[in-house]
């Protein structure tokens, strides 16, 4: 038997909890649409944690267990305590997805992943957002068409200062006249990290099929390998001779 | 009349004041050989800086006309303030190169670019390194050979966990059985950076005249542009009519 | 139930029929040993061709049915009728995998999937070959060790003359004093592409449980999307309104 | 003093001489409008080529002594004959660096540069386009704002089917509704390779300040090393000893 990925769909949950108008689109939080959606998978076991949880839903335990953590933060993103993001990154390193979806991209975690994390452009102007596949063979536009039309969304804007990703998988065309890196990937240890630019909290977004469906891919992709190679390091003795003798690693003979 | 490259080599400087067998190879300091060859560049104003000056060598003065930062560091990581790494972060987004040498891959400037460092192996072992050139059109390898040999180095063995490099420049072999990545390069905002692993105290790697070239090589090529495009983010308004009209960055009509 | 991946191992198979030590080593062919490990994986359909089969054992139909091809080479790369790597060429395109090995870096087929592909050095003196990995989170080296040791390889140095990888995955140390980029990844059209470098025809390299594992990996990998987007190209209407209208791919109003 | 850049200019020179419309916008060939602004540059030296010149104006000495080719074809791709791109492609690797423009993604040169390359939209519509920078630090850009924009051009859209840059430097906004990566990089052998987007017979692109400050700096950047590394190929010796003893390429000892 095939062991399910195990997914914890996090979410700063404040939006849906005091704006109204967000409570209407999101009663249950984005978190539990998003959840919704994968626990529909066969290969999925999903759960869902947030600010208001004690320990941030995010006990050693579950931090431990989780193979895909997907994470949507906003107005919060400085309230998720330093410990927990010192938790998240060294199980993200050792080989956890990650996937960051839309405001996230200001979150500690994503830029303590990232180092030099800037700024981009933003308006909050009900536009059309059209992301246009770029790469038609990689796993997380299986399923999907050519371009995925969105009819309301908040822009976000090039130039984003972010470290060169490894993937560019898709890339957004703005009504208002911008474009955007809006589908990115990135390695960190033996993590692998996948950035999801639509989802602000005003939209229908993640009710939209092919959003979800990117998402679904999105944490297969990102799942650890079932047996990562065990790296190590520090000071090592030598494979081969040295001038004629193996050595430790401070060149002494080892005879 | 065109404007030099404004170079700072800054150096920790410990080795060679502490250590009796490393003052023997470098009686003036690692910065005052690799300034000695950068000087004799007519196209270089070179300057020296070490953790021993006052301000490590780093006024505002100085960091604001510095075009490419040339950095050694090992011991001593730790003891240059944040508040510098602050500054020389801030400058090197904005534009200024940064080349980092051997073991200032643990320094924290090198980490608060890259965001997540991780460990690799090590070895002082008197070993022989074999650099070999992987992108022979690369401005960094203009007037060396296909390969640099230089018979003693420490080694740095792989896997080492870095974000993966913009571009992999050269690559070594080591006597004792490793490869390592080591002439690598980054953006990080409008900064270029070049990693170059050799150079351990020990040794006189500093005199070779190939490693000097590629150091010579990855000053010009981490040099900022002369007028770098103004970026600029925040809240903004569109550029073209959103659902017939002009919108400023909260979606109100522009009349 | 999934769909098995339909994998096809084709080799020249002309060492191991007219050199006798090589049939010693490989008294089937080399397609024989690496389907053999194929056909183990439950998720696998495998069948094997050579260039002494009909059509090279590729009829239209197999072509089309196939997921991944794998592909070994050497003496007789030019002997593979053009209309052939045509056909697998077109199919590789639309998003089968290819798994390129050893000296099928000579191939027809590599080489128009690449277009740029030049030298290396080589050596045949029985010297021994490290494999490190230099991305453990990456899916190709599942169950693998750091680094995969062969006692007797024939030696591929860089540089090597190929287009920029898309991943670096493995990089070899030799004995004799070379490097080498010795599993890479590239994506062309829809199609995965992966080039494995050890498997010279001397010696038992395909008996090797690393290296045949890491070709099990790379078949899973390298396997189609089940629904990849369809893509559309040509003269295209506009999709936004033009100057106020909908236009042909023309320029003329769509009314 | 300072070797200063050979540029050749070609241009297929069909349109210009044989349609009115385009004579219009460049009475002497867009040839001559990018020559106009090269030749001004004081490290530059600019000759200009076409179809219609003897050996397409391609002589062995002038090729030989190209730095920089630029490249302009359209409806006579396939007159130039493959003498002659054999010619180019193998000064290409050698170094010479190449900028291919607009509809120069259909030249033999490009497809046997890059090779994998397909299609992608089109769409002459009068229609507005903005090129974004995506690399502000990239010597491509220097000089340039953070976007460029264009009244009217001819749209070509994503999908794109190309091999994935090295760089993506400038991608592209229409007002149709499409995005496009528009100024890419590759290395192919020792030769850099620059593709930009704009230039459209129809529209007078190339007299645009930022565009022609983006193909003089594209000029600088694909320009060749003074001195690039001498690389061998082919059976070489050990340069290490293997099992006891430098070998030559075959295995045998070298006493």
């Amino acid at each position: 038997m095939v062991k399910k990925i195990q997914v914890t769909v996090w979410n700063e949950f404040w939006h849906e909890q005091y704006q109204d108008n967000i409570k209407e689109v999101y009663p249950d939080g984005i978190h539990r649409v998003i959840a919704g959606h994968l626990e529909m998978q066969p290969d999925m076991e999903v759960r869902t944690a947030t600010l208001y949880d004690a320990e941030c839903g995010l006990s050693d335990e579950i931090i431990e267990q989780t193979d895909v953590l997907i994470w949507w933060s906003h107005m919060k993103h400085d309230e998720v305590p330093d410990e927990w993001v010192d938790k998240l990154y060294k199980r993200a390193i050792a080989g956890m997805g990650t996937i960051f979806l839309h405001s996230s991209s200001g979150s500690k975690l994503f830029k303590r992943l990232l180092g030099a994390v800037g700024g981009h452009k933003w308006r909050e102007a009900h536009e059309k957002e059209r992301l246009w596949v770029l790469k038609p063979g990689h796993p997380i536009v299986d399923g999907i068409g050519e371009c995925v039309e969105l009819q309301e969304e908040e822009m976000y804007g090039e130039y984003w200062d972010i470290p060169e990703p490894d993937e560019l998988v898709l890339a957004s065309w703005f009504e208002g006249g911008e474009i955007a890196r809006s589908g990115i990937t990135y390695t960190r240890g033996k993590g692998r990290l996948f950035y999801f630019r639509p989802g602000h909290e005003e939209y229908p977004t993640y009710y939209n099929a092919n959003v979800m469906r990117i998402i679904e891919n999105g944490t297969r992709w990102a799942a650890p390998l079932a047996s990562s190679p065990t790296i190590t390091s520090g000071n090592v003795n030598s494979i081969e001779p040295i001038a004629g003798f193996l050595r430790d690693g401070r060149g002494n003979r080892i005879d």
